[in-house]
C-alpha cells in the first residue's frame, strides 16, 4: 500500500475541521475564532520515547505533550498538523497502531487533524506536532507574569515520567510503565481554572525544579518550594527520593502561579514566588540545599 | 555550547512577531488577520537534501518549500514554526549556517519564526516546518476548482529540480546543483495574480505531469498539455528528455487553471482542462503515449 493509501485509510479520519478540506490540498484553513496560540512538539524513537513502546501509547503521548503545553496557558486544543517521518521497513501494522493512539487522544481532547506531512527516513521514527489551542481568557496565561507573594501550584503528581522510565528500561511497575508511556494530563476544566486564576502558568516537561525555576526567574522573583506539599508519585520521607523525582522531569503536569488565597481546584500548593533570587527548598521543616542539577537543560 | 545558548544566539533574531513574545513561552499567538492558511514540510537529510549539501541551502530550500505551497494558494507567507532534531556531534558552525540560510529567506519572504522544538536524534538531520499564509483573496485557491476550458499555465521553468539532483550526484552544471539546492520561487505578486485570476492552483512538487493529472481529477476534469509549450529547464527536441524534466520533480513551480483569455502575467500556458478522463499529451503537433511513471508517488 503506497503513503497515499495509508493517508486515506488512517489519516483521513481524524480530519473534522472543515477548513482541512478532508487534506486534498497542499494547505488548510485556520480556525481563528478568539486568541489562537499554538505549539510545536517533535519526539525522537530511542530519545523522548523507548524503541519497545507500543506505537499506540507512542501516538498518545505525541498528542499529550502537545495538549499539555496549550493547557498549561488556559486554552482549549484545537487544530494539529502532524509530520511522521517512518523508518525503512515500517509495516502498515505499526503504522495503524500509531494513528490509533493519535485518534484517540484527539477524539478525547477535541483536536481535529488539519494538515501535515509524511516521508520516509533512514533514521529512527520522527514524529512532529503542530497544535493549536483556543484561549478561554483574552490571551495564553504566560510563565512571566507571576508577583512576588503568588502561592506557587501543581497540577497532578510529580515524578511519574522518571519512575515510569526506570520501570520501563528496568522492567518495573506496569502502573508506572504506563504513565511513562501516556502522561496523565488535564483537561479544558484545568485550563479553565487556569485562565481564570493564574497569573502566571507553564507545563512541567524538564522537571518540576528547573521548571520553577524558569517560572520565577521569568518573572522576575525567587521561589520557595516546600518539598512535603509536593504531590509525588512515590511518596518518600527520604530526600534523595524526593529531589529525584522534583528534578526527573517528563512529569507533564501544570505549574502555575495565583494571587494569594486564590482557590486552585485540581491543584496542590507547594511554594510561593519570593522577593529573593534562585531557589529555596524545605523538607520537614529545614531549609535544605538546592541540586546542582534541577532537571533536563536543553 | 547548551541548546538553550543556541537559540538565544541564531535563532531568537528570526523572531519579528509580538505574538512570539520573544520565544521566551512555550507557545505562541497567532496572527490571524484575515483568512489564514497553513502547511506543514519535513526535510530529512539523505532522502529531501544530500548528506554534502551546504547547510545554508539546505535552511533555503526548508523555507521554499515551504512557501511555494502558500504562494500557490494566493497567499503571502506570515509566521513559521520550526523544528530541529539534529544528529550527534554536530556542530555549531553547521547550525549556525542552517540558520543563517533560513534567515535569509525569512527575511527575504518576510516571515517570522513564531516557534519550535531543537531535539537530539541518532539519526540524520531532520527538518520541519509549518508556516502560516494570508489570503490575498477570500480564501486559498484550491486545487479541486478548476473548469473544463480553464487553460492550464505554470509560473517558472520545469525540469531544475531534477536536472539538478543529476548535477549535484555526477559532479555536473554547477547553475543546475544550485537551482536544485535552493529553487528558484516566486512571490507575492506572483501569489496576487493567482488570487485574482486562478480558478485552481497548486505547487508541482513530485513532477509537472503527475501534478497535473492531480488538479484535473480534483477539478473533475482531464488535461491536455502540448509538451513543446513547457518552459523547460533544458530545452530539447528529443521526447524523452522532455518527459524526464517533465516527470523528475521537485519543480516548485506552480501550475494554475484559469479562464480563457485571462492574462496571466509570470506564466506561461502549457494545455487546457478537458471533459475526457486522464491526460493527454501533444509533441510536435501529434499525440503520444503518456509515460508509465508521470512523477514521485508518496
Amino acid at each position: 500500500m503506497s503513503e497515499t493509501e495509508w493517508i486515506k485509510r488512517y489519516i483521513a479520519p481524524l480530519v473534522t475541521s472543515e477548513g482541512a478540506d478532508g487534506l486534498r490540498d497542499d494547505v488548510a484553513i485556520l480556525s481563528t475564532d478568539g486568541v489562537v496560540i499554538v505549539s510545536m512538539d517533535t519526539l525522537i524513537e530511542g530519545v523522548h520515547f523507548l524503541e519497545n513502546d507500543p506505537m499506540e501509547t507512542v501516538g498518545r503521548k505525541l498528542v499529550r505533550v502537545n495538549v499539555s503545553d496549550i493547557l498549561a496557558k488556559g486554552a482549549a486544543p484545537y487544530e494539529a498538523l502532524l509530520s511522521i517521518a517512518w523508518p525503512r521497513g515500517w509495516v502498515e501494522a505499526e503504522f495503524a497502531a500509531l494513528i490509533r493512539g493519535i485518534a484517540r487522544d484527539f477524539e478525547a481532547f477535541g483536536i481535529s487533524l488539519i494538515g501535515g506531512d509524511t516521508v520516509g527516513t533512514e533514521g529512527p521514527l520522527s514524529l512532529t506536532m503542530t497544535l493549536t489551542g483556543q484561549c478561554f481568557g483574552d490571551g495564553p496565561v504566560r510563565r512571566a507574569s507571576g508577583s512576588v507573594g503568588d502561592w506557587l501550584w501543581v497540577s497532578g503528581e510529580i515524578g511519574w515520567g522518571h519512575m515510569g522510565l526506570e520501570a520501563a528500561v528496568g522492567g518495573g511497575d506496569a502502573a508506572a510503565v504506563k504513565r511513562y508511556r501516556v502522561p496523565v494530563i488535564g483537561n479544558n476544566d484545568l485550563a479553565k481554572i487556569i485562565a481564570v486564576k493564574a497569573s502566571a502558568s507553564m507545563d512541567i516537561s524538564d522537571g518540576l525544579l528547573i521548571d520553577v525555576l524558569r517560572l520565577s526567574q521569568a518573572s522576575g522573583c525567587g521561589a520557595e518550594i516546600d518539598l512535603d506539599r509536593v504531590p509525588l508519585a512515590q511518596p518518600s520521607d527520604g530526600l534523595d527520593v524526593v529531589l529525584e523525582q522534583c528534578t526527573g522531569g517528563d512529569d507533564y503536569a501544570v505549574l502555575v502561579a495565583a494571587p494569594q488565597g486564590a482557590a486552585m481546584p485540581g491543584f496542590t500548593r507547594i511554594g510561593v514566588l519570593t522577593d529573593k533570587t534562585g531557589l529555596s527548598l524545605r523538607h520537614k521543616g529545614k531549609n535544605v540545599n538546592v541540586p546542582v542539577t534541577l532537571g533536563f537543560e536543553h
